[in-house]
């Protein structure tokens, strides 16, 4: 089998390029990063530039009415359901050049290099990017790929409004990319998509890609205590109604139940936690913290926030403190297709490229394809612990051309594949 | 021996007629609560109207060049020391009509009841209030009792500040308190100090007044974790060094040491918490605790922060993240004198008045008091588990009467000691 040959060096100078719209300087880490929120001026400039790689790729581009754009290079048969890459340009305030990025221009790339070749592709083959991904601006993730996918209607997605109460229609209008194209697209044959790792499990196994079997279940709950100020001093410790003190015992409780093992790989993460206007010298009456849990494992997730409940209820009835907990996310395990998986590993193999096969923590806009066609993701090494939405976020040239390598030849292997019987033509 | 007579109605007039100096709406209790700052307006009209009831009593008063004012009423050899009372007027922003006030109006209450029963004492005895004992405008509490006692050198009070950059000089001048008295008093032959509980103690006995011991040494102390901030879904929990964790796990500790009996009466409170801008999904890179210890013996309270800071330090070490302490104050235990003490009891029981014996867990102005003369306090039930600073503070009348007789009968029995062999003449 021919191998696509993805040119690294002309796949990092679109990396960088791409890196210094929305460029800030970081005051904590001394470093440029990506502030590149959905919908500005920043992310609209991404755009253009992308889009004119697409043009200047031959490629024929459209807009759908989320500002979804994909790019098609036509294959010989042109009924045939077409193969797709893609991801997000979209980042987080913090943002580094990597995440989503790697895997808009990684297709680009793929679209390059076919051209190099002078391959022809019995499928079209697309790349694309799709809107609000980070979820940072409008506060809904994965939004252009979930309207396309059908879960979010396209009338609650343009009514979202920024923290100025700007909709998401108004700002499509505003830069441009409210396109014509309807957002429910037609059922690809099959989608990968390219992206950082975000984590240390590839660094770990010293491999330079993942296979990626699907999305964890994340789980994210809002649980307030209540409980009654007193003096530091005079209250005794058995008269106490510490909300802190419940509320820091649950966070301690977690890891233990992470440490336990009977929850298998479960993840738990308190990233806020907030006693109000505290006073060294009261005890706190509220206490309030976000539980963020992921678990590989829909059943043991559902042990995991049943056990945790009954928890804080013996715990919060001990200490005369109310518990009030508020769904704030829930979503359950999203495998991605095992032949597809299967064929990304055996691509890796061919190129001689080491691999794992892990479940991703973060969600992605392949959780949402996935429910209209047979999905999986690469994933690409990245540096200092894969540490990821900060300017530290880096992956090597090398390790960016080794995961769009994979991508390059399984699309390639998907392109050429014949209509299957259960395939709609 | 002769019972003094207080006429609990007039001491709770006057209490409800000082309440409604620096009154305020509670927007969070739906009740009006008293906000008296040190040497607010507020604070000026209470001591003017103060210094009425003092002269109204037939006293001289005085004031001494850090706002403290005394009023004395002559006994018949004024070559000797006399009894002081007294406590201070200023509240916390939300606070109630008891803290510090009831000894100063019990005080008064007391001149009252003297001249009612038309009583001569050996000594002179004296009523007094003490500049900023809260501590919440200019940050020092205890601050008129430690200047008249020696602790805290007048210039240094004076050029304290409050948010606004005036001075407690300024402020003095501003409200006509800068006394020329020298703040240097001659040293009393008692003090006897009359508080309200702020604590459920007596309430938990179901007696109507405490004999203080003396006050629990006091450790504050603020705790800063640097861990490393990293994604909540792709970080396995054997890669994160997660601050908020580790300092949940120093709260859940505290209460452990608290509960293990280890360390004598130990108290432990957290009363702030903070871990930054957290984000649901995202593991927290630095958290920030106080730590509130109290004491009744110094060496246990010595164990305690020692044996935390090797918890801290193993669990830091554990988690590979960095531990950051800094000394906020430090009291040792200030004993109260046992003859006071006796003597109260003393009192309380040929009222016929229930009473236990107990250490304070809260600061007051006979803590530096008792640096000059034998000094020891009266504790006043409170209601709704004693609960202060807030303005659902409560005593009821007859509880406040109870407080006041037993302060009158002690100083009438003091007042009419003869010089002490060693006593200064």
């Amino acid at each position: 089998m021919t191998e696509l040959t993805i040119n690294p060096d002309r796949l990092w100078d679109s990396l960088m390029e791409l890196k210094q719209i929305g460029a800030y300087h970081d005051e904590g880490t001394g470093l440029q990063g990506v502030r590149r929120l959905a919908l500005t001026d920043a992310d609209a400039e991404a755009r253009r530039r992308c889009v004119q790689w697409m043009l200047d790729a031959g490629l024929e581009f459209r807009v759908d009415r989320i500002g979804n754009v994909t790019a098609t290079r036509a294959g010989t048969d042109r009924s045939l359901p077409c193969v797709l890459m893609g991801s997000h340009i979209d980042t987080v305030a913090t943002g580094g050049a990597f995440d989503g990025t790697l895997g808009v221009l990684g297709g680009i790339e793929v679209m390059r290099a076919l051209n190099d070749a002078g391959i022809e592709t019995l499928r079209d083959v697309e790349v694309g990017f799709f809107t609000e991904e980070e979820g940072v601006r409008f506060g809904t993730d994965m939004l252009g790929s979930a309207v396309t996918a059908g879960r979010i209607p396209l009338q609650h997605a343009w009514q979202l409004t920024d923290i100025d109460g700007l909709t998401v229609k108004s700002e499509l209008e505003r830069i441009g990319f409210d396109g014509p194209t309807p957002e429910r697209r037609p059922a690809p044959h099959a989608y990968i998509e390219c992206h950082i790792e975000q984590g240390p499990i590839l660094a770990d196994a010293d491999v330079p890609v993942g296979i990626v079997e699907g999305v964890q279940s994340i789980s994210w709950q809002r649980l307030t205590l209540h409980g009654e100020a007193a003096h530091a001093g005079t209250t005794p410790i058995g008269s106490r109604h510490d909300a802190g003190l419940v509320a820091a015992s649950v966070v301690v409780e977690l890891r233990r139940m992470c440490d336990s093992g009977d929850y298998g790989q479960l993840r738990a993460t308190v990233g806020t936690f907030d006693i109000g206007a505290g006073q060294t010298n009261v005890i706190p009456h509220r206490a309030m913290l976000t539980i963020d849990l992921r678990n590989p494992v829909d059943d043991l997730m559902t042990r995991a926030e049943k056990d945790l409940a009954t928890y804080v209820d013996t715990l919060a009835h001990q200490h005369g403190v109310s518990a009030e907990w508020e769904r704030m996310a829930k979503t359950a395990v999203i495998p991605f297709d095992s032949r597809v998986q299967d064929l990304l590993a055996d691509t890796a193999e061919r190129l001689g490229l080491g691999y794992v096969r892990a479940m991703s923590g973060a969600g992605h806009d392949a959780q949402e394809i996935a429910a209209i066609c047979p999905t999986a993701m690469v994933f690409v090494r990245g540096e200092y612990g894969g540490i990821s939405h900060t300017p530290r976020e880096y992956s090597t040239p090398q390790a960016c051309a080794d995961g769009t390598r994979v991508l390059g030849n399984a699309v390639l292997t998907l392109a050429n594949q014949p209509a299957a019987a259960q395939e709609p033509q």
